[in-house]
This record gives structure tokens, C-alpha cells and sequence, in this order.
């Protein structure tokens, strides 16, 4: 199962592993997330795109600079990724997708060569533009493999999608609706940089209740 | 409200109103569609694309001939559509689409002049594309009228990906999950029909528990 939010939750999570999380803690609620200041974490997130009172950091990948987190442990808690992740969490094995670690979660799920269910956060329970299109970008790379085939219509449409799209997704989802929402926040820096291929190595995965650098095992 | 089950229950709604059927009770329940047929009602439906036993006909819209519907009422009941009718039955207004009656549900949405929403039935509470496409069909011909815009992504998205597929549907859907269940079933004049455009001029609106002819009063 691959989670995805890509504007900008999952962004920021890759971001952060790469440059030294050690671990995160995805948590539902706002109040949970702020409890675990107590146990040294530091914590992270956003409501509507904003972030909250009492929060170290919002949801802008931006603010995971290493000089911030590097060994630190992030509780973290945002509009849709992390309730994306809480509601899948009994999933077989639950990695976090982007477009930032799109080559490295290839990588990791052809070595698993399990059937592969990408699950978008979406935007408050609706679809979104940016998450299909990663879910297509994705079924792209697998399907290349050879070791892959779409059996649903979800994949495919999404897969069309992203060939719409992938020559400047930027200008592709300069219509979409979370653009447009986001625009007010003056994120067009996060929002390109989320739309970027490759600058992260890391897979983060679910082990009990956090996020650690996955490693496949 | 439009609800849309392209293969094949609101095509072949479309297609009894056109053939003289005086109305159709959506009902959710194989049981409860049967105990219609001592009110003297045809019991029309199916479960995963085959007609079920003490059913008078099934989903294919050519059961619908006006000499065995003119002057009838039929209950229905099917995998998804009537499900998503019974589900979305307190809208505002609740009326049938289907590519067969598209220009006469968009005459019947511009004089209208509310927002529309497209239900999708789609497959088991799953995306399909055949739905989708209708989403993006009726989306691109509201647009065209200069009185709508789109504000959600799922529209967008459907009217992108009805523009992929718009000038062959029928060869758009051959590698489509719903095209290939229906495969083994010998459905290919039932699907070719059902992707034709603008064969009929009903367009069904629930009053009460069942659909009638819509006047959009």
C-alpha cells in the first residue's frame, strides 16, 4: 500500500527522512500530535494548510532543513495524508509515495513484486488532481517493468491522466481545485518543489506506529 | 443531481421512458423488486451483469421494446445504478443520464440553472471509466453554454479524460476493468448502443419513489 499527498504531506515526509528524521508519528488528531512534545518530539503539521498553534513546523517540506531534524523523532498530523495513512495502517506493508521519491519507491516495490494499491488522500475525502496523478506516474514506471499490469480502471484513468499532464504537471494543475486553494498561502516554491522527480532516496515505511527509512524487511 | 450507470441501468432506463414506459421504482433489494410483480409491475434487473430468476427482463436496454413497456410501470433493481438512485434519492432533484439522452439532459440542466452534480454508480463503490466519461461529456457540454464552470478536480479530471477518448469510446473502454468483465456475456451490441449518442429524449426524474418522464417541474 502506498500513501500519497502529494501537496504536501508525503512531500514533506520524504524530505525529512532524507535529511535525517529518524522517525515520525503520523497521528489523526491536533491534540495527540501536541502530547508528544513532551516526549522530545519535535511536531509538525497543518489544518486547511496552515499551521496550528503549538506546532514546531507546518506542512511545507521547507521546514525540514537538517540542521532541525537531523535524529530527531516528528509527530505529525495534517489535513488528509496522516488520516490517510491512520485509516490504512493494517495494511500489509504501508510506504509513503511522492514525486520527490518516485524512483526509490519503484525501486522498493519491484524488489516486494506484490500486487500494488495506491491509496490518494485526496482533499477531505474527494479526489484531488496532483495524488492521481502521481498514482499514475507510478503505475507508469511499474508497468515499464513488465512485471506489472493495471487490473483496475482507476489505474488506468489516473495513468491518462499523468500522460496528459507529466510534459509540466506545474501548468497541468494551475486549474486544479488545492491549487487554487493553496494560491492565497503563496506556496508556488513548495508546490513546484513537491512536483519534482527524484530529489529524495527514501521510502519511509510503517512499522507499528511510526514512519521509519524503509528498507524492504 | 445526475446519476449515471452508463453500462447499462440509466441506459436502459433512458431507453424504456423513450419506448413508452409511464414509470420505473428503483429498488435496492432483489426481493423487494420481486414482490412489484403482483402490483402488476414488470420486475426488470440484474446482479453482476446477468438477469436474475423471477425477473421479467434483464439490464440490456434492448429488453426495453415498446411492445412489451408502452403503458407499463417496471421496478428495477441492479448492481449499482438503482443503489446509487436509492442513495442520492434526497436531492434537490434527482434525474437520469446516460449518453443516449445527453442533449436532452443538458437542454434540461441549462434551464435548470442550479449546480450539477454527477453520481457516478460506477462498479462496487469503485471508480469506472464508462461513468467518467459521461461526467466529462455532460461537463464538456455545460461548459460549452458559457453558464457553468468546473470547481472540483474529479470533473476536470473526467472531462480530460473524455477528450482522450471521445472520438472512439467503444475501442477507448476495450482495455476497461467493466468491458472486460462483461466480455464473456456477448454485451458488444448492448455497449456499442450504450456509447451511442443522443438516441432518446427522456430524461427520468424521480418524484416521490418513482422516475417519470422529467418536465423539470
Amino acid at each position: 500500500m502506498v500513501v500519497v499527498d502529494v501537496l504536501r504531506a508525503t512531500s514533506a515526509m520524504v524530505t525529512g527522512f532524507d535529511n535525517g528524521v529518524v522517525a515520525m508519528v503520523p497521528v489523526a488528531g491536533i491534540d495527540e500530535a501536541l502530547s508528544y512534545k513532551s516526549k522530545g518530539y519535535l511536531v509538525a503539521g497543518e489544518r486547511n494548510g496552515e499551521r496550528q498553534e503549538g506546532f514546531d513546523f507546518g506542512n511545507s517540506p521547507f521546514s525540514y532543513v537538517r540542521e532541525l531534524v537531523e535524529g530527531r523523532k516528528v509527530a505529525i498530523s495534517t489535513t488528509n495524508g496522516t488520516q490517510a495513512i491512520v485509516a490504512a495502517k493494517d495494511a500489509y506493508k504501508l510506504v509513503i509515495g511522492a514525486f520527490l521519491n518516485i524512483s526509490a519507491l519503484t525501486s522498493y516495490l519491484l524488489e516486494q513484486n506484490r500486487d500494488v494499491l495506491v491509496l490518494c488522500a485526496g482533499w477531505k475525502n474527494r479526489f484531488n488532481l496532483e495524488d492521481s496523478l502521481f498514482g499514475g506516474a507510478l503505475a507508469e514506471r511499474l508497468l515499464a517493468s513488465g512485471k506489472f499490469e493495471v487490473n483496475c480502471d482507476s489505474a488506468l484513468g489516473a495513468l491518462h491522466l499523468y500522460e496528459r499532464a507529466k510534459d509540466d504537471m506545474n501548468a497541468y494543475l494551475a486549474e486544479s481545485s488545492h491549487r487554487k486553494r493553496l494560491k492565497h498561502l503563496n506556496l508556488a516554491e513548495d508546490i513546484r518543489y513537491c512536483l519534482s522527480l527524484d530529489r529524495c532516496k527514501s521510502v519511509p515505511e510503517l512499522k507499528g506506529s511510526e514512519l521509519v527509512w524503509g528498507n524492504g524487511n
